[in-house]
């Protein structure tokens, strides 16, 4: 990679190198700095923080972007941010952005999240990162709201120096742009999916399922992100990556010690 | 699944159903409750809290354990809870244990490992839950000690009525039983992977890149999983599955909005 000036963005997804979403966040910031984009070669969704450590990964450069550096890589999204660093960046990047995802990682989302864990995995870096996600799973979803939102949050957090290990969950609503209502800071809803599983049974009589479900918000404060969407507003979560109950910590050293 | 009166166990691991870590695991609570073992078919470690939504999923009866039902599944861990509750136990357990890992889980490792994401899916589902972890890798790990603190955890566990949402991070010392200082209560501390990765040709003479790595702790403070491991301590780290800094939130939420 050949650095020039400007701020170095690293873009990663887990849809695949090919996948309308990364293609919108290209186009939607790619004159804020300068952009290397480094994603998995296949979708990945539901990877959550996966890591290839079993096998060998694989790393080619592409042209699908116009004058915009690109590899993909065979493995998963937390591979690509920790293979960009090592292997392609040569130096630490201003920004990481992840997406823009076909479909939410609001809620308890974001632990299965495969955009979720490679901005995670951007964090950990010490490099200021965002997920950004659509609520729109389609591969032929409307990205032009999504773009404005994910161009305005690129350059607030170039225009602010945000801490080292800033990470945000930025969800954006299905909406036409006369509802929608603009970015809201917002926490973690408490939420779960209710999963069933399908039975069936193959061609050879051997039985399978199919994961299907229904998600549940049981949560009914005023500043989640799930009630922001609802509303019509972009949900920006900022993450932390320590997963300690301190409550329970206290109880526990009452009892346990 | 015929129900007894007994506490409802559900066991499950990240190294697969045949690892000598979850058959200590089974030994060494099978006579506190009725306990059910839905396990991967084969290793799923460092598959974060990846899931299954692409391919369908097979189920299989195993006789492994002696007198011990027990599943074997074609999913990552957290599939293993998922299906476990929809198809085999129709009822709620009373206590999921994960583990016991082959390789240490504390700190940042916790995204990454299938162990904690199988009792993290447990904690969402409502289902107080331990994830273990010995800090040997090795296949032919001694789980002596292990063992001890696996049936003390979950001992504590059925004894104390724990939150619903309960979840704890368990690690447990390669240590020579006059070495081993007992249990304590801990943080998750602030550490890192730094990552190289080890450029290859294959015999086609195309690159491959193995992922290496050097753990880098970066917490001083005297409470931390990594320090209480070094002391010769089990470390126990609450967890809870709420991402948001509540923090940043205050700060955005005064330059964003």
């Amino acid at each position: 990679m050949t650095n020039d000036n400007r701020p170095l963005i690293l873009i990663t997804n887990d849809d695949g190198i090919t996948a309308p979403g990364i293609r919108s966040l290209v186009d939607a910031v790619k004159d804020l700095g300068q952009v290397v984009v480094v994603a998995p070669d296949k979708p990945q969704s539901g990877m959550g923080h996966a890591i290839t450590i079993g096998e060998p990964l694989r790393l080619h450069k592409s042209d699908i972007f116009q004058n915009v550096e690109a590899w993909e890589c065979s493995g998963t999204p937390a591979d690509c941010v920790k293979l960009a660093r090592d292997k392609i960046l040569h130096r630490k990047a201003d920004l990481c952005l992840s997406g823009i995802n076909h479909g939410a990682n609001h809620s308890i989302n974001i632990i299965y999240s495969g955009t979720m864990s490679a901005a995670m995995e951007a964090a950990i870096e010490g490099i200021p990162s965002a997920g950004l996600s659509l609520l729109d799973f389609r591969h032929e979803a409307d990205f032009t709201l999504a773009k404005e939102v994910a161009r305005t949050v690129a350059q607030r957090m170039l225009a602010n120096p945000m801490p080292a290990h800033t990470l945000l969950n930025v969800n954006i609503p299905k909406l036409p742009r006369e509802l929608y209502r603009g970015i809201k800071i917002c926490r973690q809803a408490y939420a779960k999916w209710n999963e069933e599983f399908e039975h069936r049974t193959d061609p050879r009589g051997k039985d399978y399922y199919w994961m299907t479900g229904k998600f549940l918000n049981m949560d009914d404060r005023d500043d989640t992100d799930v009630k922001a969407l609802e509303e019509g507003y972009t949900s920006v979560v900022p993450v932390k990556i320590d997963f300690t109950d301190n409550e329970m910590k206290t109880i526990l050293e009452n009892n346990w010690q």
